[in-house]
């Protein structure tokens, strides 16, 4: 009496896997549906990882800072590595191991058993073709899988600094995933598993934290649409495109900002009369107090930031 | 630039929860909106029990049998009772008591630390006030958070043979959900905390085991339906209406039945034969094979079965 | 400034893992020495499986009643099979298996991913060489590590009705161990993992559970004198005559037996009356009641018990 | 037919107790024998916090570094703040709890629950009075039980530079314990749990964590011997004083040192040619590499470091 297969398993989640393993030109891969980022992340993690193991990852990363532990509350550290642009490099994760298995007696220390990093970052920086393959080689050196947080994976791919695609990504990472929630989705991450070894078993996981969603066509749906004409793509180029435009209305103004990012997050530095005023009208979350006087600010477009707003903001810079 | 606040806590969600504590007669209550059963299951029982402690539960009960150790997973035993209706009896939770308090050196075994048990159960059984009244004490005299698992609440709330309303059931348990998935929603399940004691930083656990949606609205615009004109009760009810009228057709025809259940699950023991007819036009689950030539099979109607297919499979049944 | 090398790395444990090497006739099996018996249990199978998997053992399995939920810490479940005499079978195991993997959607359960079982059991039982071979074979057929808890290893090596050797068992089981603090050590028990697969960073999980102690030497000490001489079997031949003694003075008496033990417990079942008069003068414990006016005693020998002691113990049943 | 009472219950344990307890100057605290550190830390850890909570600790904390993941794998994140000397001010707690609750959406970081310190630190120095006033101040602030890891605490009590007691530091600790393994016994750290709140079931954690010696009076009997007639003080005093020794010989050169401590390890930075000529002949650990021609070593005494040794280092430091 009931109406469709459930679990991921119906028509429409078989279609976004054609589409996306399209969009990746790699038909060897396994691609799950996941409801949010935390949820993946964890999953992921703690699917991959062996009890004595901890995942290498920036210290601003998502796992290490915003998830209320769930990376530890599956039993792992995450060896946080201080970063000021919110990027791992391949000689840090070099150093990390050395560190950790040139030890004398290295079981009394945790084992890095894997590298995480996010596309973009949190603070919206971007990892170049060059830095990218540099951290996958270093990866095989030292037999650690590669996983990639890709919430905002459209941001990252769509921006005018980019010089990677979606094909060159599925290359190079041991599993990723592709952000919807954050990414013109209401919720939904494509999990996507390129290498053989992590593939087995991936279903028991997902069940196990909680995110095997009964009527997973929900989910079909949404990225079968997306991966549709381009859709994915699309939408995060708009939201770059508003972004550049906020980015260079504010360097005419000859505004700092407090890091270089080329996506969708932009921290520009105002005097406190600056932020105040733009308050007034516009949602800014202060990200980071500079001193007395100045202040950064988050200024965040996505998907559906209307460009007529972003008109407004621009003007509003403009008088500051 | 976003839209609106996200996480639960939009207006949407708010008006699900006036509604909800309406519905329960009771305004002391918390209400949080999460994904699914498995991950309110795991979030409920993680956030209540110290680290030594188990979980009561009928041995066929959901977190002890589908949900791939979600529970284990966060470190605790399920203490599972056997039993052949699915239901447990208070005088069974105090033997299990005694069995784990009174040994000499109580140390060594896990302590138990709740109950857990679902409504209506995994068999379609129901408890009955009085029943429930005796384990509500029962839990009380050993101090002990009594948790039901409504993932099909209207089902057995609406169910001919109940004699408990959903404001009873808001004064007996600790803890309970109110389950959307199976009825009526996409997903999502209204977690209800009745306990002072147990509502302390329960977001906290929430966005832990990954069930925090950025886009709580979502949740919040379904569950303010549900329980708007008793939406909720109305479409349990027409489920449990079909399945009395596929139970009606079984009984005329001399047929019995696995288990008795008033609810929208029914387990009829068919021939061999029978079952295979039947198969041929109707999607109905093998449930447990009874000896050579019987099997019981499990039907189940749900908010969204179409009156005129029941009327097919009950003149399949006549036919028979 | 340091005495000895720690850790487990000394000496003195070296020799010890080169007699009990020559005890199992292997050479390729590895050796570490631990504390105690539910750190040994959880240390190995949070070492085996992983996090969707759980673990095989009889229902009266130590793992699954007293060691306070240890196993569940880890995040494992314990897949209980109800026995009447402690011991597990093959067919036991396959029925398992194939309730859980023929299931439609095997990921909504737990993954049976080890067995484990007690040699003697909990309550004095042992397998027979047929029995232990039809497990092994089993485990092959379903790729299960078969781990086997010696915690009283010796007192079943030495039962007059065991047909198995220690060199057979390090042929049969993946990992057990040889227990010591209930056979003649002050505490420790030698691990041996015959598995190579197994062997990986065992190290690692044995630091992490809290059982690398810094003077390992106490652990090597005592296992190489045990494993001198024969010493080991000595005294656990010992224990099994003097239980055989108070068996036959039992059984002369015509007093039942609630199970058939051939190792150092013993359960006879006494009047009221009777178990009252020898608690007099003897530490036994009540095992279970049988009927108002029967109850099943527990009496233990081991290493240590002294002749003269139970010659009075034996006086004491004949005058009954 | 057992000998003696197990499990940490007989009489040398609860001699030990009241022997501690006076040595503490108070009756009201709960004693509990474990076997080692990295076990003592994670029962009393894991007892302590709830599932979403961390734990505050210095970065090179020993729970942080030197514990394979041990308080991760019980679910919990070590909460680490950069120290040069390894202590933790009370400004730094204040600081990480600001952080972490002033967060708008506090509940997707992890909630610090405790504070962790170890006395003396990981690299020999140690707190004042007035500077863990200070902590417990602001540990009363923000409902933060307070736990001091002990391992070596003889060691600090002993330093001339220490101007705390233990009735002093059991009036600031919540929980603490007095490591045996590292300052004259076989193995062994007492428990002290000062809290009231913090005493319930303490005993369930130690079985669950592994650390419930069966024969529990070997602990009992090393501590009562180590408390009567001051013994644990005066054999830490000797460690302190041929430190002392090595400490001024060391300056007397001339030679600088990495960390300043009081205690009994010592940290002096030579050249590579110092360094390669006193490891001829003694046992120092490299530490960390400072330049090119220069290397910190650790140099480390204990209750058993013989006084001519050190007069033949003393000797050989004044020959370099």
């Amino acid at each position: 009496m009931e109406q469709t297969v459930g679990y991921g398993e119906d028509a429409y989640c078989d279609e976004a896997r054609k589409l996306i393993q399209k969009a990746c030109q790699r038909e060897d891969v396994d691609i799950h549906f996941l409801v949010g980022g935390t949820q993946a992340n964890t999953t992921v993690i703690a699917h991959i990882l062996r009890p004595h193991q901890g995942v290498i990852a920036a210290s601003s990363g998502h796992i290490n800072v915003h998830e209320t532990g769930a990376i530890e509350s599956t039993g792992h550290k995450v060896l946080a590595i201080p970063t000021d642009d919110g990027k791992l490099t391949a000689s840090q994760i070099e150093e990390a191991m050395l560190e950790h298995i040139n030890e004398d007696g290295p079981e009394h220390m945790v084992q890095p058993g894997m590298v995480y990093l996010s596309f973009p970052t949190e603070i919206g920086t971007i990892y170049s073709a060059e830095e990218l393959k540099a951290i996958r080689a270093m990866c095989d050196k030292y037999d650690l899988p590669l996983f990639i947080d890709g919430a905002r994976l459209g941001y990252g791919l769509c921006s005018p600094e980019c010089d990677l695609t979606l094909p060159q990504l599925s290359q190079l990472a041991d599993v990723f995933y592709i952000g919807g929630t954050k990414v013109g989705a209401l919720f939904g991450e494509a999990v996507i598993i390129t290498s053989d070894a992590l593939k087995k078993d991936f279903r028991y996981s997902i069940k196990q934290h909680g995110g095997m969603l009964a009527k997973g066509r929900l989910l079909g749906i949404q990225f079968a649409t997306l991966f549709t004409d381009d859709l994915y793509f699309q939408i995060s180029r708009h939201a770059i495109d508003e972004a550049m435009r906020i980015r260079a209305a504010l360097q005419a103004k000859g505004i700092g900002f407090l890091i270089d990012s080329p996506t969708n997050q932009q921290f520009p530095i105002f005097t406190n009369e600056q932020a105040a005023i733009l308050s007034q009208n516009f949602l800014l979350s202060p990200w980071k107090r500079i001193d007395d006087t100045h202040v950064a600010m988050r200024i965040c477009t996505s998907w559906a930031t209307k460009h007529e707003n972003v008109d407004c903001l621009i003007e509003a810079i403009d008088k500051l």
